[in-house]
């Protein structure tokens, strides 16, 4: 195989294939006007209808006699356990709360091809039991580690070979990306995106949107799923390469997205900044029996903060209608009041620059990741005094008129999540706002966000929503 | 801060500043013959006396009632405690076995600053108590996260202030590493390289080197330690800039060293491998009681494997003279045997190639790490039937004349460990050796291994001494 050698190079082109796919903002293949019925006709055909249960009562799972964790009687998909967690950052210094454990890795995967010389994403409605209003749009593919290796005879996921073992030069994206880490414990799903051959179609329920319809739709509430988000803020829209409006290619971004427009501080320094807070916060996170867990009781319908805080697990059955007829019951997280989280962006030298928060998370594998600038439940803090709100937070909900950049409802996801709704916002500022980074924060260009994407443990699922929405702008 | 705004770019001379610095074999400051001088009157000052006793007797140690676990009174500094494997890889599915846990990040910190326009490292001559040989080269600092917080008051780590908050543009690098998998649970040390001002003199115990001349001492036994082969292994040798002969600059590895070159897969596609990997593999390392170990023991004297394969636990009494008088106990974790890590090299296109083996290691916090095409302990197999042994140890043993491009046997961290020697070795191959590569093997440039060298969890810690070795090659 190796006698012949041709020694590989980075796709010199893919910057630019990719900027252009990001800037068509619409497509003859499904043009923008008719994505709306198009996901109208979907939810006519693919419908669901999810009823609240007790926890005592779901098939197939149970609690635990001995450490009172709710498990699946095969071992498999997921469990709610205990995790306490020692820390010596921030207010609490330890508690116990109960937590999704799910060892196995996910393979969450976008298909794309050229149509008409443009990258096409292959995208899918896909319902979920947790989800708001039904069908959402998803990526290609999202499989367990049991569909992916084939460990179950089970109905075959469509595209999954595509990504299975892709190709030489095929891969586009191939990371392992974290997921909430307050309520997951170290889950990490595999976020691909995989280039196919012209041949591969889209099949019922699917079609093709090229990156720039896609991230116009993240600004219609709760429709893009958080599956699709987290897969497209991992494509490589930080990559050097010809895009800029020298090339004679016009884009709002391209001055951010092009490393050689540099920044604020270099990613050496970004690093060895992320590198010193990974080695001066101490966080300890081990999993416990759940039945060890205080502050927090059980009642045949769910599991909830003694003072309604935070989320509860509550159970669900239900009826989903689609290419198949499926039934089943399970427990779902469902998080008390909605969520926000925004991102402040400010231009330095032409240069947009993002203010992300090194956070720590329990669930973490690696502690800390970046964070967007506030992200919190307000409804968490209303007994406590206002001086404890997270820092940025009234800046904003004062944000002046004009500065909001972007600003939808999104869900997370509705496999796991009842109902988790986030506020999602991109808001600009000017020079007053963190001239000075306070501790915790760096402004950081979008291409650097994007390199740090390249690889596992940098940016939260929530950031790197907000980095789809950025490079997305208009 | 920021109102006067220039962008940073990352610092287009500093590949040619590695290389140059990497070529200099000698230098005015400390002359190359004259280091083993220089190195016979450290030994001559900073003398050691270890004493091996029983672990019941270790002052400040103790087994602990509940658990077994060897504990320090203070609970700082570190543990032996138990941990539990299971894994669907390799030939035994489940075990239990001793595991060293030190959850506090230290810093390895090589200060290097110009001299005569050429690069120098200051290092240090450092002894500690598992050493073969007393003293070896040593990184500038050595810290634990109490000296590099000030936590406690204690002797002043010299040099320490220039880690602690490096200014922008100073860091070369700055990354968290894992150390032996197979001895220490979710062990990281901060590996920096930063650059200082010319006013850093050099104090009693330390002096300048290039690179070139760091690298070549490489070659000689039990010299460079662990903490300064890992920490040189980390400085980007890999980054793009002018360094080529075009440019007047001669460089045994210059095209391997440059990503200009190219290389047998993308970077992508080998990021891609390791996900899909991680992905496939299921390891779950649990920290149990050490008293619930099985197929260990415990006397007085040491805890060892009831065959007496891996390694022991001893106790050792030192007294320590240098800079000043000290003396204490402690733990040390002895291996039985001496280690193998070989790495295959072999050119493709005129680039050098290691050939990399994705390992599981039940003490990785990541679970899989690149590692050497062999890292073994031979006598672990004695019992086993031939079949068993790992795969290409008879090429590294079988290697031809003239193959063999590095061998040396280096000590693994005298701090933690007892006599732990490794035989390194760089063996160069050509056709017909993995001409295909096995599942978990692949054929990776300097140039890419460097550049994962930049973040956390992708190459191990006896790969990275290779690489060190690697790009000193002439």
């Amino acid at each position: 195989m190796h006698d012949t050698v041709e020694l590989r190079l980075p796709d010199p082109l893919l910057a630019k294939r990719i900027a252009e796919s990001t800037q068509t903002r619409d497509s003859a293949v499904l043009p923008t006007a008719r994505i709306g019925e198009w996901l109208h006709g979907r939810r006519q055909v693919q419908t669901q209808r999810v009823t609240r249960m007790p926890l005592t009562g779901l098939r197939g799972w149970s609690f635990r006699d001995d450490t009172g964790d709710l498990v699946h009687a095969s071992g498999k998909f997921f469990a709610v356990e205990g995790l306490a967690v020692s820390t010596d950052q921030g207010p609490v210094g330890h508690w116990t709360q109960p937590i999704v454990n799910q060892a196995e890795i996910g393979v969450l995967g976008i298909a794309v091809k050229e149509i008409d010389g443009v990258l096409h994403c292959l995208m899918q409605a896909k319902v979920e039991p947790g989800n708001i209003n039904g069908v959402q749009l998803s990526p290609t593919v999202q499989a367990t580690k049991s569909n992916y290796t084939r460990v179950h005879g089970g109905a075959e996921v469509p595209y999954l070979e595509h990504f299975r073992d892709p190709e030489p030069g095929s891969v586009i994206a191939d990371v392992l990306q974290s997921e909430q880490g307050a309520w997951f414990f170290r889950k990490r799903n595999r976020n691909m995106v995989v280039e196919v051959g012209p041949d591969v179609e889209a099949a019922d329920g699917f079609c093709w949107l090229t990156l720039g319809q896609v991230l116009d739709l993240l600004a219609v509430d709760n429709l893009v799923s958080m599956d699709a988000r987290t897969v497209l803020s991992c494509v490589p829209f930080g990559t050097a390469g010809p895009r800029s409006a020298a090339d004679g290619f016009a884009c709002a971004l391209a001055l951010s997205c092009d490393p050689a427009s540099g920044s604020l501080h270099t990613t050496t320094d970004v690093r060895s900044w992320m590198t010193g807070v990974l080695s001066s916060v101490e966080v300890s996170a081990r999993r416990v029996p759940l039945n060890t867990v205080t502050g927090w009781s059980r009642t045949d319908w769910e599991i909830r903060h003694d003072r309604g805080l935070h989320f509860s697990v509550i159970g669900v059955d239900v009826e989903a209608r689609g290419r198949e007829v499926a039934a089943w019951q399970q427990p779902l997280v469902r998080p008390h009041g909605i969520g926000i989280a925004a991102l402040l962006v400010r231009r330095f030298g032409g240069v947009l620059h993002a203010l992300v928060n090194a956070r720590i998370e329990p669930g973490y594998l690696n502690a800390v990741e970046l964070a967007p600038t506030v992200q919190c439940t307000p409804s968490n803090y209303a007994e406590l005094p206002p001086g404890s709100l997270p820092p940025f937070l009234e800046v904003v909900r004062g944000r002046p008129d004009g500065a909001v950049r972007f600003e939808a409802e999104l869900s997370e996801e509705g496999g796991r999540f009842h109902h988790a709704r986030t506020r999602y916002s991109v808001i600009e500022v000017g020079r007053g706002v963190a001239d000075t980074e306070p501790p915790g924060y760096r402004w950081l260009a979008p291409h650097q966000l994007a390199e740090l994407l390249a690889h596992s443990h940098y940016v939260n699922v929530q950031a790197r929503t907000l980095v789809a929405c950025l490079v997305g702008l208009r």
